[in-house]
């Protein structure tokens, strides 16, 4: 039996980078397949480790707003030196940035969403770009009922504004919205705002690098190994 | 063959009132199910009045940003009167109100957009709020690959900051995205933007009083009868 707590639950929002998307394997794989020698994963690492403290620039005010595809570009043009690849084209730059509109689903992750979407409206609530997600959706088949973003905020996870948007997009009280994370912060900021939680294990977010973010919360609504296993637990 | 001037369309942007959605047979027949005595049609239409000039004391900025949902309402109050329903409760109201989140589309809006959809993505540009927008595509199975609306860019059609708005949020030039609407007046707004455009007509959108608008304007790359209709010509 689901928890009390989610009886009146009506939207499910789901973190979307690492949560519903491998971005490692997916960037590694794109990375490789240039053929330059480049050990795909530690460069998909190194630029994924420029997101957080670039985000934080736009959080605290020194830079204005800012999209993830912007901030990505910024990244990579300072990843690119340090793995040898400064001679790099611009078109390729554009290409190889692109990279994140094409990042693959988990296995589970288009099953564990389209039964899910059977009982809820789903919704990504991710700090990624509208067309970034849009892009991604329809090349992965993911089946949003809504495609919400930081950039609808104007604000980045885990500032309240984001988690209180969706509540407010839908006219419904924070109780009422779920967030599924693979990230226990992420989940811990919405809990602060009235939101129920589902955290999603996934080992192998950053590859065969260990992931130490198991979930182990037990303020957490929900713990699970996949979207599938969430869907069976929602009785979806 | 397809208008050079569309050749680098990659973006279909969707008005939803009255081009895919039917509002006024659909809020008639809300109306008339509640068995009061009031004659639909002329309920909706009256609703419907008051649509432009409420959203004109937005764009005038006498108002602040108020969402479609809540000028809605604002109508309906004033409305109800008019038609002896001033005692409907505040729980009635809130439920008609609701109405505009369940509008059903036009026969040929489903499938059109789903052939449509396979060459090209497909948004809203609509000046309903995105919950609404939600709901009405989740209810009615409309398969959008993007749920864009004026809450997005805080402004109304027919500011630029929406034609616009759509071809920043792809990161693509205005020339790429084509509005597909049943309003002459939005699509020359868009091409004053430089987006490309489609007339769809709709007779009935209005029951069964006339409507004028035939979209008879040369410089519409489109003028099509249905979406189906659309998808032929492009080739969907």
């Amino acid at each position: 039996m689901p928890p009390s707590s989610i009886a009146d639950v009506r939207v499910l929002a789901f973190d979307v980078f690492g949560t519903v998307v491998d971005f490692c394997g997916s960037i590694a794989r794109e990375v490789e397949a240039l053929g330059l020698g480049v050990d795909g994963e530690k460069f998909a690492l190194a630029w994924r480790a420029g997101y957080l403290p670039a985000m934080q620039r736009v959080r605290s005010g020194e830079l204005g707003w800012t999209r993830i595809d912007d901030l990505h570009r910024m990244i990579l043009d300072t990843v690119l030196p340090k793995f040898g690849l400064e001679s790099m084209s611009e078109e390729a730059r554009q290409h190889l940035n692109l990279a994140w509109h094409r990042l693959d689903p988990w296995p589970d992750s288009v099953e564990g969403l389209t039964r899910l979407k059977r009982k809820y409206t789903i919704c990504t609530l991710s700090n990624g770009n509208l067309g970034l997600l849009c892009n991604m959706a329809k090349r992965a088949g993911l089946p949003w009922d809504l495609i919400l973003s930081a950039e609808v905020f104007r604000h980045y996870k885990p500032d309240p504004e984001t988690y209180l948007g969706v509540a407010d997009v839908f006219g419904i009280r924070p109780e009422q919205v779920m967030l599924v994370a693979a990230h226990s912060e992420d989940l811990r900021a919405a809990r602060a705002c009235g939101l129920p939680s589902a955290f999603i294990h996934r080992p192998r977010e950053f590859g065969s690098r260990e992931n130490r973010d198991v979930g182990d919360d037990p303020a957490f609504e929900f713990r699970c190994t996949s979207l599938v296993e969430l869907a069976d637990r929602l009785g979806c």
